[in-house]
């Protein structure tokens, strides 16, 4: 049983540990990154914004024309029997469809089976603890929407993990990288927020429609405060009150210095910590969450 | 027997069937596309400029941070030995270097284990038949190199496989997309070349400096034409007296029809039909093949 705790998947129609969780060389989900994705968590024991994640799923796979033999509620009872089948009652629960493989000979993506996996491991978070995250703005440009619509989740991070490289020879945690104007968009897995004299802002172009970042935007205006998705420019974030970044690796967490300048006095801030505390407690509601089925 | 003649990987360390050659999932080769590869191609038992595809290799290897614990001769050694297990005269041999797992609970690329994997199958083409291609100019962009450095060989084509659903639905077999600026650039797997009034032409931005490429540019310029690169307009193209597309997987492959437009009225022209027997040609001399061993 412990090889289940560190992770379970689902692949070739039934449920394996996550050590036997593998895709042939030759699926073009691997070999063209020709994949879309999703990822929930469940935190003790509740799927949180489950039907969300599953409704981008499936649009990510209308556009990039693939399908699987599953409808929503099947998806969902796959992934509940992973989550059971870890035991875990924290857990980080990704949901894949790939191209597949195309019949022999052929270049065809028309001619291929899409495949679909699913895993549960234990919950990560981007930031191990609360002291917040050190960012450095790349130059770097993120992937442009003319190439690749962003809506898309998908598993082309080439420019992010090149960012992620240039963080760490200048000495930080990780990156956000910019859009061809120079404007922030997001990092690898994450998009940011910025605070300032009250306003929140987030980039409105070139990112991810995240769920936690539409959660953290509706909690925000629930919150009393003003709320925009605006083109931001380095110098804003780097002079901000307050920056955090939100991710289902993690919910909302600070960001306490960018580049060389520390954000808040290098603090997590005020409105960051309220809007966190709001965005864990929304997982007690019945409207948001669903409870693992641990037992049947 | 049977099992080895349709491919044969290196994994983990040995020689398996390709029905066998799995990656995990939780490779970041595959879940984010971390990873760098190479084609090299076999014909009538030898292999056509391996070195040079080795050199590229190691070089796209370094631009990313990964490594592997082989030195080149060793890798000629293993896709070799992939060869000789398939028995094929005519092979498509491809290794990959993937940046592979973190250390459980981490997102620290530089705790990962980089992984590398080789196969080799029977030989595939773009254009299964002299008949040419049917290509359209899609308005999508290619990955900017401010993203991603074209130079270096990776698996994210979501941009070329969208363009490929566009050619279909546009009547046509592939399709070429362009850069910010509107100018052609690549397809998928090939690079594009234009003669026009005796002057070949082929992208000098945004595009795989691939070996067959370059093998084309060097024979046109032995064969007396006027070689260079520039940037080229889709109007250039559609009125080309001749255009062609080069590859590992089918060399020099005529095409027929751009758009709506028919290039030298839908027949292979005499430049390319010229290159083509010169670049096959080229594979019996010892200076760019290498023999496989198939005995030891």
């Amino acid at each position: 049983m412990s090889d289940y705790s560190k992770g379970v998947a689902f692949i070739d129609q039934g449920i394996a540990p996550i050590s036997e969780a593998k895709i042939s060389l030759l699926d073009w989900g691997f070999l063209h990154s020709d994949a879309t994705y999703d990822v929930a968590h469940v935190w003790q024991g509740k799927f949180f914004r489950l039907d969300d994640h599953i409704e981008r799923f499936y649009a990510s796979m209308k556009k990039l024309h693939l399908s699987i033999p599953y409808q929503t509620e099947e998806v969902k009872t796959i992934l509940n029997d992973c989550v059971k089948a870890t035991g875990l009652k924290d857990a980080y629960v990704e949901m894949i469809t790939t191209r597949g493989m195309p019949q022999a000979g052929s270049r065809d993506p028309r001619t291929c089976t899409n495949q679909f996996f699913a895993f549960a491991i234990p919950f990560v978070s981007i930031t191990p603890s609360d002291k917040g995250l050190h960012l450095v703005i790349s130059d770097r440009q993120r992937i442009p929407a003319e190439s690749i619509d962003p809506v898309i989740k998908n598993y082309q991070w080439l420019d992010l993990v090149m960012g992620q490289f240039e963080a760490y020879e200048r000495g930080a945690e990780s990156v956000v990288v910019v859009d061809a104007q120079g404007n922030i968009t997001e990092g690898p897995g994450f998009n940011i927020f910025c605070v300032k004299d009250g306003l929140i802002t987030t980039p409105i172009n070139g990112v991810l429609e995240g769920i936690t970042r539409k959660t953290t935007m509706a909690l925000a205006v629930e919150s009393g405060y003003e709320v925009t998705q605006a083109n931001i420019h380095p110098t804003y974030a780097r002079t901000a009150d307050e920056v955090f970044v939100t991710s289902t690796a993690g919910g909302i967490m600070a960001v306490t210095k960018i580049d060389d300048e520390l954000i808040d006095n290098g603090s997590m801030g005020t409105v960051t910590r309220q809007l966190q505390i709001a965005y864990w407690e929304m997982h007690n509601d019945p409207d948001y969450s669903i409870e693992i089925n641990y037992q049947k």
